[in-house]
């Protein structure tokens, strides 16, 4: 099994604080995204979306998606849990991971893509009134996350999940779509404080 | 156990279209879009976001989002399987679903969402440039999938699954859209005349 990963992308990331809490380690093989080796043909075979990570099983088969892979890491090394431990916590870990995803994440990518001078090659047509109008929308995304973890640890009250790293990959990314976490959202910056004290924050 | 729903939104469909498929009927109590009954103040306690669908509990606890409602749903009915029968083909149910969902379903929700003028009042601010920009992303989505059907009965092979839901919905929402599926991409299309014999394509 081997890992097609990169450096400083947000969904490699997120594997890689799954695999820091699990205590696992994947060998990696470097794609550098700066020369464009994933848009490179012969990767077409490993992704056909050209996009990184993908996770090649021992059979050949490829799987891409930051969470498809970390559900086969979930499956094959199933301690801790992070996907939930029954029914109804894995049913809450999946709506808290979409709702960080699709609330948060995806704003905070918009403004980066379609906001950052960086991403004007890659991005087309980058369109800047839609980096601005996500903005907004990556504040009410925060402000609501800051009352629910408002008296809880994680996401899931004591339970912390997959749904926490994507949290804490989305929170990070905004200092490369330059949005911040406003000061008065006080639950939300603990809960990063938090966080940061395990494995999971400092895995590149 | 209860379902907040509603009657066109493509998200409750695919909620519809898993149970369907299911053999499992859920009681439901429609929430009139049309008319904002999902943005009043006491639907927060329901939801937060203001969205359907919601499945409610015995116990009060309430779960948003289609594919945490789906999960729970495959958990306690868990015939026939639709997020795949073992670690390989879960991670593979997963990936497919993501790549319907970030490849085709999100680029056809913007470009309704930010064309339609339906939605101006729903969407703000919105930007007719972002609208534009999704449809030819619609369609080279359309294009990758079409090249993997080519040969194949569903997405993973034989093997039906909540993937499958998911290009379902997003494909008939094109039309909402003003998009279609060119003629060209006939694997795409004689799948969907083979799903549309399935129980789901007619679950409303």
């Amino acid at each position: 099994m081997k890992l097609y990963d990169s450096d400083w992308a947000p969904n490699p990331r997120r594997v890689q604080c799954f695999l820091a809490e699990k205590g696992v380690t994947i060998p990696r093989i470097h794609v550098d995204l700066k020369s464009g080796a994933h848009l490179h043909a012969d990767f077409a075979r490993i992704n056909p979306l050209h996009r990184v990570p993908v996770l090649e099983l021992d059979d050949g088969a490829h799987i891409s998606e930051s969470v498809a892979i970390c559900r086969y890491v979930e499956e094959i090394h199933p301690e801790p849990p992070l996907f939930g431990r029954d029914a109804r916590e894995r049913a809450l870990v999946e709506m808290w991971n979409r709702r960080v995803e699709l609330g948060l994440f995806s704003h905070v990518g918009a403004a980066f893509r379609h906001g950052h001078p960086g991403m004007a090659v890659a991005e087309q047509p980058q369109i800047k009134e839609w980096a601005e109008a996500n903005r907004p929308k990556a504040l009410d995304a925060m402000r609501f996350l800051d009352r629910h973890l408002d008296g809880r640890n994680w996401l899931l009250d004591d339970y912390f999940s997959i749904a926490d790293i994507t949290l804490l990959v989305a929170f990070d990314f905004m200092k490369a779509a330059r949005l911040s976490c406003p000061d008065e959202y006080g639950a939300l910056i603990a809960w990063r404080d938090r966080i940061g004290a395990r494995p999971c924050a400092t895995a590149r």
